[in-house]
Order: structure tokens, then sequence, then C-alpha cells
């Protein structure tokens, strides 16, 4: 998918939504545990609820492997039911890989040929060549991990390099600019930092920015609207407890497609403002 | 395992060697290819003729993931025959995560609750919450990044931190080493960078370092002994490609056997010169 397809999924469906896709087997509802594969029946159910008013969805690695074998089966499943019915999603594997090229080159595999995920987050600390296999796949994107929306956050992403003045997140953001370009990459920038999202937008004017970090950790999306969206839009913002988990009751799924449209609803609202959508 | 048992096995093989099961199907022997499992068969015969000559197997998650669910497959059936043939091997799984905290505690699950790593490989990145689930592990290991020994480490890993003139691997290893302990952090350290390693050394005196690098990445073994032993040996030195693929034919793994027999052998000499072998 390029960037243009990208921006007009998002018109059709007047949303910059990205649903991540945490699928906790102590938090999904206790009914589906009784099926033969509760993660895949429990994607499936948000999915049909919610995927008229989002344009990506975010399976998080980690919870899938949690479960082993049967995890990384229902990841699989998910992708393909999503691909087989829904096939004008942006499908992001939050895995947050990084390693040496020969390496990376086999993560790239594994989500881009093993699976059919449009792009990866990746960390950034191994540089230039634990990226740039990733950026090898024609119309597949490397989401870049730049400033994170956690604590830890304020460790290393914040140290000042001493010969040019940047900070850690800055130099991620310019140096790796110059590896691929606005159709093959997106970089992470937590939501909590509205005004680091302003500076960050200065540097990548024509990226897109995945934006987590909204709802269940706190950041505002008239803010990160403000400051972040473009003439693409060039924002997909996540939300991933504050839909999935609206309910754990019988209604679980109606409830998520409720919370969805809601914020679907806003979004319209602010495409609007910035007269990207009629 | 603790610090100590790694060391008792350390001097009863006269090794300090970990072999990388980076398990590639394009270039493991054709013949396996026509058994069930072709992945864990050539681990299997890979161990069987390795394992008296090392302390450590490092499985190389990208390998498995690249071949999907069969991967995954025969990572954990590799895991589980390590576990049942020889039970005091250092078990690495080489990952490279890292994450939110929630997310991370999932990696950690998948690692240390649903296989049985002693370890697993940590990018650091998003700094103390996304490596402080993984050391919640009685008798576990989080193995951090710190200077790799790709190109790519120039990137980002030698930047100076502004306000304290360190550079951002000596701060990684600095501000990470008040996270846990000598008893569950280790720290990857590329051996291409003798120097620097000395530094390191400095910085953390008593922590186990794991070198990869040594071998087809082009490090020298026996500056490394020199620069990074200390009185628990402190050191795991990883070779992948230079023991696994020794050869292709049908004495792959006799030929590995060898490699890993040499490495060894080179090791104990270099353990005696520091007298921590008789």
């Amino acid at each position: 998918m390029n960037s243009q397809q990208l921006f007009d999924n998002i018109r059709k469906k007047g949303s910059f939504l990205c649903v991540g896709l945490d699928t906790d087997m102590k938090k999904i509802p206790k009914f589906l545990l009784e099926t033969k594969n509760p993660m895949f029946e429990f994607n499936k159910a948000i999915i049909d609820k919610t995927a008229k008013y989002t344009v990506a969805y975010k399976p998080n690695l980690a919870f899938y492997e949690s479960e082993g074998l049967e995890g990384w089966r229902s990841l699989e499943m998910t992708v393909n039911y999503i691909r087989e019915n829904y096939p004008d999603i942006f499908l992001i594997a939050d895995a947050k890989r990084g390693d040496i090229g020969n390496t990376s080159l086999m993560y790239a595999r594994a989500f881009f040929e093993k699976m059919t995920f449009d792009s990866v987050t990746v960390a950034p600390y191994m540089g230039e060549d634990s990226v740039m296999p990733f950026l090898t796949y024609e119309g597949k994107w490397v989401v870049l991990l730049a400033l994170t929306s956690n604590i830890g956050a304020s460790d290393f992403q914040y140290i000042t390099d001493n010969s040019t003045g940047e900070r850690l997140f800055e130099k991620v953001i310019r140096t790796s600019s110059n590896w691929g370009n606005q159709e093959n990459m997106m970089f992470v920038v937590g939501a909590t930092k509205a005004e680091e999202l302003t500076e960050i937008r200065r540097l990548v004017p024509h990226h897109f920015l995945l934006v987590p970090g909204v709802g269940a950790q706190g950041g505002s999306l008239q803010e990160v609207a403000k400051c972040g969206l473009n003439k693409q839009c060039g924002l997909l913002v996540n939300s991933s407890r504050a839909i999935i988990y609206a309910s754990d009751g019988q209604d679980f799924a109606e409830k998520a497609g409720q919370s969805a449209k809601a914020t679907r609803n806003e979004m319209a609202k602010l495409l609007k403002i910035k007269r990207l959508l009629s």
C-alpha cells in the first residue's frame, strides 16, 4: 500500500484510527475460552464490528508469542481473516524488531512473506543496516521507534548529542529519514508529548506518524491532530485497550464497535476542520 | 541458573562458548529438507555433537519466525530437547525484544514461562520500564544490547551525552546496571571493539558479557579474553555460522563438533592463562 492509497482509505472512512489487537487471554470474555481458537474468535468479532471505523489494525506480537504455538496460529489466522474480508486495511506487526542485517532480513521475511503485513515496527538502536532489509520490500513499510509514550522514554531518548545538539529521538528521525522515504517509513511518536510532536512534524513534514498512547495511555486526540495532521493526514492514531476491552461481556464486540465509532466520529470532525474531508 | 552455576559449567567444560542456532532453511544440508522437521533435525544433530564443548545455546528468533508456525514449533522442540538432554546448558533467546511494560511482560511470559529460556536479549531504547518485567523472574536473565558488532552501531550508540560526557552505550550500561544486578543482567558487547570492551569491563567489572562477532563477524578471541575475562570468567563468546555451517554435507554435525572443539580448546588455554582453570 502507498501513502495515497492509505490517505484515500482515511477519507473514505473519515478515520485515521488504528486498532491495537493486544489480545490477552486473561482479559477476553470468559465464554470465548471454550472455543477452539479464543484469541482468533475474539479478534474476528472485534474486527467485524470495528473495520468500518478503522484504517489499520496493529496486532501486538508479544501477546501472541506469550501463548506459544497456539498464539502464533491465532495471529496468522487473524492476518488472513483481515486480508480476505477487509482488503483495504493497513496491517502493522507491532514487533519492535531490529538486529544485524542478515537477521533483520529474516524478520522481514517473517512479516512480509510468511505473513502479509504491510509494515513492522522496528527499534533503531542498532542503526542503518538493522533497518535496511525491511526497506527492500516494495510497498512495505518500516514504522521506526522515535519517541515512545512510556516513562522509560526519558532514560535515553532525550540524551542531547554533544556534536549536533540534537536529542536522540530527533537524531534517529533525521538520520533514518535518509534511509527510506515517505513511501516506506513511518515513525512512532508517543501521544503524550504534543510539544515534541510539533518539532517532529517540522523534521518530517510529509511522513506518516504512528501515535500510540491515545486512550488508555492518556493522550489527547485534539492535541495530536492539531500538531500532527499534514496534507495527506499523515497520522495513524492507535487505540488498543479502550476499544477492544470496552466490555468483557457477551456484548464485547458491540461495545468495541461503539467505542471505535465514537473515536472515528471525533476524527472525522478533526479532518473536516483541517479540510481533509468535506 | 545463577552466575556461580554458570561459572561451574564453564570450568567443567573448559569453555565459555555459546553456539548461535541461526538455523536457516536455505543453508542447512539439502538431505535434511526431506525430514519432517528439518530445522529441529539440524539443531538436534548440531547440539549432540557440540554440547560437550559449549555452555550456552542461543537460538536466533528471526530464523524460526521466518518459517512461521513450523519454525516456532522447531524452536519449541529445540528448547525442550536441550532441557531434557543437556540440563546444564544456559539458554539464550536472541530476540532483541523491548516494549512498554505490559507488553514486555508478555514477552517475558513467552520466553520464561511458555518456553524455558534462561535469558532473553533486550533492546534498551525504551528504557527502564521496558526491561524491568524481564527482571521479575527469579533465576532468569536479561541480556541487554549495549555495543553491537554491526556497522550501524556507529549511527547512535556512540552519541556523546551533552550532560554527562558518556557515550550512549556507556550510559545504557551504567544506567541499566542499577535496574538489576550481576545475577540477572548481562550485556551484549560486539567483539570487534576490544578497546571499548576494556572500558565496559571497567563500568561493570562483575557482570557477564555476551560477545557476538567472534568468527564470521571477525573478532579475535584472544583480544576478547584479554580485555573481558574476570574472576568468574564473565564472558560468553558466541559463534554461529563458523560452527553450525562448518560443512553442508552428510558430515555437517561432525564438522560442527570439530569446530566447536577447536574453539573450546583455545578457550581452555585462555582460562588457564588467567588461572580460572587448572
